[in-house]
């Protein structure tokens, strides 16, 4: 089972303190712990975006100078949220779970390098933002405001590189950590991996690494309990069991959020497509009843 | 096999960028890729001095104010340098090669505790070192100036918990990368694993890595050729084939540096006496002269 984790569900918008990380991932992990009654094999990936965030805010006011590029800040962050998980999963389940810095693979020639989209790292004022040596674009924050941020490329994943590795951890019955921030983007080139300033959706990514390792359920956890139609309308409507069929004509429609909801969306449907059983869409206090087929949106086969 | 590759030999004083650090460690990954002619099983472990030092000066000069304790920065160290490793490694060897984030548990009651002795990140001038909240101490700096540096503690590893996962991905038949910077250091408590503000030295963890792995061959790679007797005088004398029992002696003479050379000493008379073969301290640029035996400081059985 793939169990993907969104990176805003384990960081506290009001305490982005490591004990205020700790104390989300704690609470994940004991829910994503029950997953583990009845043998199956979990795989965990997360998000990254307020956590890669802070590392790009850190590294543009620190006077020292170091600037790191994106495909080496999501390495960072692969490993400073996929230790306090693995350690708090450790101790949920009294064994040592393990995490694997996770790269993947993109096309240097995905039309997504030519279009970024994908928003990054601080916001700023509209006259700062014209100083910067990056694209950005307009977004509007939490509070209304309307301000720039970063636009990276958001290309598609093609492989997870380490998926042998992934296996072979699996195979000895650990539970593992990896693709964290949808992985480090890497492409080929002249037969070697490099690094490319790109963020992959990490829903994609963990329905590429469902395939490659032939889950059977995949588990997209966020902070609502159900995919809606017509979200946040007066009459928006919960998803309870749908169809991949029903799926594209809702997403044809219009229906999902980009950047949000859609990519959760597409990446379901990628996975039950692929052959997987079943994909669920809920909020990480929700496993248990979600896993039962009693609440959450249940992506299933046409 | 497992091999340690110091620090201060993945970044270049003279340029601390991620091109710079690229460039170091690509040099590095040609060396370690000789290793695994005749299918010996490798696994890489790595310093990370001036790395974790740059992160905590980050976080303190940014003024967002986050600051994340001890072992969450040796965690986000383990991933920054053990992506460069498994990308450069990975293309010279045309495999996917892995690093895994690595908890190293420690004793709570280690006498370390009572006395921190690791010097860790930023130089501070006197009046600045006396106002900050932890505890500082004088060192000398490269450049001959007397400055102070916060301490930590660096108690003694006991364990890797990551043990099972590393031999996994070994018997896989692919290269592992772990313990970063000794591990992050982590102690028992109630039953639970939890970090702890403290350095552990990454050739003492190695050591005990290799015992737990059965390693019959230890390579410590320095940015020295030798270990030398009389270090730094007019008659300093390179050990060749040297055995534990020498080593006792020349410890208890006080030959090695503190913090230097005396933990790779300590680390490699460990390895040999828990059961290993043999245990080389030498450059990354000697790896396969040193492997035939022709040079290194080449620590065997007495």
């Amino acid at each position: 089972m793939i169990v993907a984790l969104g990176g805003n569900t384990l960081l506290p918008m009001d305490d982005e303190t490591m004990a205020g990380q700790r104390r989300r991932i704690r609470d994940a992990a004991r829910n994503i712990a029950t997953l583990t009654e009845g043998d199956s094999e979990v795989v965990l990936t997360h998000g990254n975006g307020p956590q890669v965030g802070n590392l790009m805010l850190q590294q543009e006011e620190a006077k020292s100078g170091l600037r790191f590029p994106m495909d080496v800040l999501v390495a960072e962050t692969q490993a400073q949220i996929g230790y306090v998980l693995q350690q708090e999963l450790g101790n949920a389940l009294e064994e040592a779970v393990s995490t694997l810095v996770t790269q993947v693979r993109v096309d240097p020639h995905d039309p997504a390098f030519e279009n970024p989209t994908k928003p990054v790292g601080p916001f700023y004022a509209e006259e700062e933002a014209k100083n910067r040596a990056f694209q950005t674009t307009q977004v509007k924050r939490q509070d209304g405001r309307t301000m720039y941020r970063r636009v990276v490329p958001s290309p598609d994943p093609i492989e997870v590189i380490e998926t042998d590795q992934i296996a072979a951890i699996l195979d000895r019955g650990g539970m593992v950590i990896c693709v964290g921030g949808g992985g480090i983007p890497v492409f080929l080139e002249h037969g070697e991996l490099q690094g490319v300033e790109a963020v992959i959706d990490k829903d994609r990514a963990s329905a590429v690494l469902g395939a490659e390792l032939d889950a059977d359920e995949f588990l997209v956890l966020t902070d609502v309990d159900h995919a809606y139609l017509d979200f946040g309308e007066p009459d928006q409507t919960p998803l309870e069991e749908v169809t991949t069929d029903e799926l594209h004509q809702y997403l044809e429609a219009g229906e999902f959020e980009e950047g949000s909801m859609k990519p959760k969306i597409e990446a379901s449907v990628d996975f039950v497509e692929g052959g997987g059983e079943r994909a669920i869409i809920t909020s990480a206090d929700n496993i248990e009843a979600a896993m039962a087929g009693e609440t959450g949106t249940q992506v299933i086969q046409s």
